[in-house]
């Protein structure tokens, strides 16, 4: 096992060659979280919740997130989202749509491989362990749409593709 | 068949009744398109397409649709995802985030049915036939993020809920 600190260093080292690595290997093509910023988290839920009747796989004081198909809608304090999505610059703040919206890919296996995103990172934080037990990292697309790719232990994926928050939901109010 | 006029006065009708009808009527859970309005179409077609390895099933010179698992990721020109939104009100140009993403949800038969969405409009369009041969209309959440409600006879729906883009591919260039 590394420790985390090895492993950070040897994402940085993998992120030096990323400008040789990435460009021949292919994402697969799926979406499997649309995450909203919002400001009022309480607010927001009125409105999916109470007024759509959509129902929360999952919730607390940050987060919701609803089980749509095979992949995963999310409203999040958007104050939370643009901390998760600053990397070593903190020009990102500044980005009314890049702090607004998240797109996530949630690869096969663990850890993010920073080789692969990090040369389109764009300011934005690189691959890491995070706290939620899985590994996240982001890359931005030329307009400064975010990106997040991650790997989500705890989630199901089927051969497909999709994505599966497992049950029960937790209420936080 | 009802010309477009009287169908344009129906929704209208209905739109008033909308107070009413609406609130205990769910929306089906399911994100089916995600539109990110982008500034210059090459420029984001080098990125997804030649950069990330994905695959356009349609595009022409001012849309790209990639068929992401069972829903649909798009970019759009900007300029005319903000028109397209665009209903009685113009206020909504002034909105960062809400000029930039569209999230839409196909309903599984048409029209659309205004006296649904209606009362959730917030100045976006109002349900109606559109250009390309189904129906749309907008809604706003509370951070002002455009949902778009639409029914596209041409576009494939399984019972799950999932869309499919009928290949082939035409290619603008």
């Amino acid at each position: 096992m590394m420790t985390r600190r090895e492993l950070l260093a040897s994402f940085a080292c993998m992120a030096l060659a990323s400008s040789v690595v990435g460009e021949g290997q292919p994402m697969e093509q799926r979406i499997s979280i649309v995450t909203l910023g919002v400001k009022n988290l309480a607010v927001s839920r009125r409105f999916y919740v109470d007024g759509l009747g959509w129902k929360p796989v999952y919730e607390d004081k940050e987060i919701i997130f609803f089980q749509t198909g095979g992949m995963v809608f999310a409203l999040f304090l958007r104050d939370k989202l643009a901390e998760d999505f600053s990397g070593e610059s903190r020009h990102v703040r500044t980005r009314p749509h890049g702090t607004r919206l998240q797109c996530s890919h949630q690869e096969r296996s663990g850890p993010v491989d920073e080789a692969r995103w990090g040369r389109r990172r764009n300011g934005l934080k690189s691959a890491a362990q995070a706290t939620w037990g899985g590994y996240s990292g982001y890359f931005a697309d030329p307009d400064g749409f975010a990106w997040e790719v991650a790997w989500n232990p705890n989630w199901r994926m089927t051969p497909d593709g999709s994505i599966h928050i497992p049950a029960p939901n937790k209420k936080s109010s």
